[in-house]
C-alpha cells in the first residue's frame, strides 16, 4: 500500500477500497503520508467524488484515528446538535440549556470561528471568566451536574480530521461534500452522543449556497449517523439573511440571554424551539415543553449554572466595543433583503472573526441590525450599527456592506422566507 | 493574489490568468506557496486541463524562474534531442557524437533514471572515470572542442520545474500532459538550443500508452518550442518492445559502441539515423550523411574524444554483473511480442534503476535479449539473460517477466511495428 496508488485510484475515477481508506487515514495521521499527498487526494475526491460506501469507511477510519467518548454513565439520554455555520448563528447558546432543562444531557463540543462565520467558543469567551478548555473529567462533571456543557473538543477526538481539516483550509479543498460530511460526523460520532440533530444552513451566508447541495450534504450525514447507531435528523434552515439581530461575540451572547429570558428575535426563538423539539424527540424524551421552559425561566437557570460551572460570571457586564458607526436607511419603505454573507464579512472585518486560527478576536466587535427583511424602515433612521475597538476598520467593513440590502416602496408586499426549509431523517 | 484563489480557479474549471500563473510559479519557487497547495493545484490541472495559452504562460514562467544558457558564441548551430523515456533507450549515446560528426553542436543536458526507464547519465557513469557534473565553463569547452557534450543540467535552469517535478513524482500528478509538456520544454528552452527534436515514445514501456495521448503531447511541445523561437520537430516512436537488445547501464553503453562501430541492432541504428537527420535538418546543416559518419568511424572519433574530455576512458573494460540467469524459450516458433514495460521493470529490479532518487544503481545489472519480435526462436535456447550483483533479486525480476512474451507456431506471419510511427512538425 502506498500513497501514490491510492491517489491514482481516485484520480482515475475509481472507488477507494476499504483497505486503501483505512491505510491512508492511518498513515496520514502518523505522518507517513505527507501533506502534499493528502491534498492531491483531497482535490481528486473533490473533483471525482466518493460513493456512499467510501464515505462511510472514510468516516469510520477518522473515528478510529482517535479516542471515543462514553456518556453511558449518565442517567439522562444524550442529545447533540451541529450547525454547518452561519452568520449570527448563536443558537447553541440558548438551545443547550433549554434542552437540558427539558431532561436530556447536552454535550456540545464546539469550535472557534474561521472566516465570516462565528464560533460558539469565541462568543462564550466574551463572558468574563468563562473557560472553553475542560478536561474530560471536568466536562463530565459539568454535564452531570447542570445537564449541559459547551466546551472545546479535546485533541484526542478524530485527530485525522483535525489534521485534514487544517490542510483542506489552505488547499482549496474545503467544498467537497464527502469531506465535509465525514469531517462533521467523525467528530460527532467520536463524541459518543446517542442522538444528533443537524442544522444544515442554506444561502449566501452558509457553506451550501443552494438547496440541492444542502440536501445532499444533509442526507449523506443522516446516513452516516444512522449507520453508526446515532439517531440523526437534519433540518435545512435559511441563511440568506443573518439569524436574529446581531453578528459578533458579546452581541450574540446578549441576544441569547434575551431568548432565555423569554424575549429575543422571533427567528432565533423559532429555530431554537424547532431544534429543541427535534433533539428531545431524537433523544427519546417525551412530554417536554421547550416553549414553557423558556417562559418559566428553567432554561435560564441551567444557563446560569452552566456558565458558572465553567468559571464564568452570568451576571457580569459583557464587553462593549469602544467605537460605533451607524448606517441609516437611505429611503423609507420595506426592507426586502439583507445579505447574510456581506454582514458576516463586515463583522469579521470589524474584529469579531479571525483570518488565521492563531488570531485573537474582539469580544465587543460586530454588526447590530435594526431591521430584518419584511420590516418597514424610515429614511434616515438607523439600519445597522457597526461595533469595533479598531475604528480604522470601519471603511473596510463598510465596503463589504455595499449593496447588501434592498428597500422597496412603503407598503410593498414581502414574501417571508421560512426559517426551517426542510426536514431530512 | 493568494494560493487558494488560484487553486479554486482551476478547481472550478476556469482558465488561469497570466498574472495568476506568473505569481504561483514564482511564489512556489520562493517557498511562499506550500507543497500541499501546489499539489492540489497540480491535481486540479491534471483533472481539468489547461488550454494552449495557459500552458504557454506556465512554461514561460518556469523558464523565468531561473537562468538561461547561451550558445551563441559557438561557431556551429546547436541541435538538441529529448526522449520522453523508454526501455533500452540508449539513443542519446550514439546520436550526440554522430550529429556532432556531421557538423552541429550537440549540448545534451540529461537526467538520471527513475522507475522502470533508464537514465542517460546512469548509463554513461558505468564508463570508468566519466563525470556527469560539469561547470558551465567546462560544458562549453567540451562542446566547443568535441562538438558534443552529455552532462547533468545545472541547478540554475528552471528551478521551478525541478521542484514541481519532484512534487508531482510523489503526489500521483505526473501523468498530466500540460505539466509534462511544460516541464520538458521549460528545461530545453532554458538550455538555449536553437533546434530541438523530440522523441515521443508510445507503448507499454512509455509514459504515453496510446498514440492519441502521444500526439497531443508532441503537438503541445512542438507548439511551445516554436512559440519560443526554437525549431522543434517530434517523432512518435514505438516503445511496445525494448529498443535494441539491452536494458541496463553498462549493457547499453556496450551496444551503443557497437552502433558507433558500424554494427548494432537494426532498430537502434534506424532510430539513431532518423533522429540524426531530423536534428541536422532542424539545425540547418545540409549535405551531411549520418550513415556515412557511422560507417567511416568519424562518429566514433567524436564519442572517444567526448568521453575522454569528461574524464572517462573509452578503452576501459565496462563493469560486468557478478551473476547471470538465463531464461530459455519454452517452445520453438516466432517471437510475437516482448513487452517493454515488463522488461524495464525486470531491469530496474535487478539493480539497473532506482526506486528513490538517492538510491545507487548497479552498473552491470540489466536484461539482455537474445531475440526480438519477428525472430525465430528454438525451444530451450536462451531468450533473455538477466544480469545482477544481487542474485537474491532474480525471483523478484522473474515475476515481473511472467507473460512478457508470446511465441507463435514456426513460420507464422508476423507484422513488424515500424520504429518511427509519425512525424509532427
Amino acid at each position: 500500500m502506498d500513497a501514490i496508488s491510492v491517489i491514482r485510484t481516485k484520480r482515475d475515477r475509481g472507488a477507494l477500497s476499504p483497505e486503501q481508506i483505512d491505510w491512508v487515514i492511518d498513515a496520514y495521521t502518523r505522518g507517513e503520508v505527507a501533506d502534499e499527498q493528502m491534498s492531491a487526494l483531497a482535490m481528486a475526491i473533490l473533483l471525482n467524488g466518493m460513493d456512499r460506501t467510501e464515505i462511510a469507511r472514510w468516516t469510520a477510519a477518522m473515528i478510529a484515528s482517535g479516542e471515543r467518548m462514553d456518556f453511558s454513565s449518565l442517567s439522562r439520554p444524550t442529545a447533540d446538535k451541529h450547525s454547518t455555520g452561519g452568520v449570527g448563528d448563536k443558537i447553541t447558546l440558548p438551545l443547550a440549556p433549554l434542552v437540558a432543562a427539558c431532561g436530556a444531557a447536552v454535550p456540545q463540543l464546539s469550535g472557534r470561528g474561521l472566516g465570516h462565520t462565528g464560533g460558539t467558543l469565541d462568543k462564550l469567551e466574551s463572558i468574563p471568566g468563562w473557560r472553553a478548555l475542560l478536561s474530560n473529567e471536568e466536562m463530565l462533571r459539568v454535564l452531570d451536574t447542570t445537564g449541559a456543557v459547551i466546551c472545546a473538543a479535546g485533541d484526542g477526538l478524530a485527530p485525522a480530521d483535525k489534521k485534514l481539516y487544517a490542510l483542506r483550509d489552505v488547499t482549496g479543498t474545503v467544498e467537497a461534500i464527502p469531506l465535509i460530511a465525514s469531517s462533521i460526523m467523525s467528530k460527532k460520532i467520536a463524541e459518543g452522543t446517542g442522538s444528533l440533530v443537524l442544522d444544515v444552513k442554506v444561502g449566501s451566508g452558509a457553506f451550501m449556497k443552494n438547496i440541492e447541495d444542502a440536501r445532499e450534504l444533509a442526507s449523506t450525514m443522516v446516513g452516516l449517523g444512522t449507520d453508526h447507531g446515532v439517531r440523526t435528523v437534519a433540518l435545512l434552515t435559511d441563511m440568506s439573511t443573518p439569524l436574529g439581530l446581531t453578528a459578533g461575540n458579546a452581541l450574540e451572547v446578549r441576544e441569547s440571554v434575551e431568548v432565555l429570558a423569554g424575549g429575543g428575535p422571533a427567528d432565533v426563538v423559532e429555530l431554537t424551539l424547532a431544534l429543541a423539539r427535534e433533539m428531545l424527540d431524537a433523544a427519546g424524551v417525551r412530554d417536554a415543553d421547550p416553549a414553557k421552559a423558556l417562559a418559566d425561566g428553567s432554561a435560564m437557570d441551567v444557563w446560569r449554572r452552566m456558565i458558572a460551572a465553567q468559571g464564568g460570571d452570568p451576571d457580569a457586564a459583557l464587553p462593549v466595543a469602544r467605537e460605533r458607526h451607524v448606517i441609516t436607511a437611505p429611503a423609507s419603505g420595506v426592507l426586502t433583503r439583507l445579505d447574510a454573507y456581506q454582514v458576516g464579512v463586515a463583522a469579521w472585518r470589524l474584529g469579531a472573526g479571525r483570518a488565521r486560527k492563531e488570531d485573537p478576536v474582539q469580544a465587543g466587535a460586530g454588526v447590530e441590525l435594526h431591521a430584518k427583511p419584511g420590516d418597514e424602515v424610515t429614511a434616515g433612521a438607523p439600519l445597522m450599527t457597526l461595533h469595533t475597538d479598531t475604528p480604522e476598520k470601519f471603511d473596510y467593513a463598510l465596503r463589504s456592506l455595499e449593496g447588501s440590502f434592498g428597500i422597496a416602496a412603503p407598503g410593498a408586499a414581502h414574501e417571508a422566507t421560512p426559517v426551517v426549509l426542510e426536514r431530512i431523517a
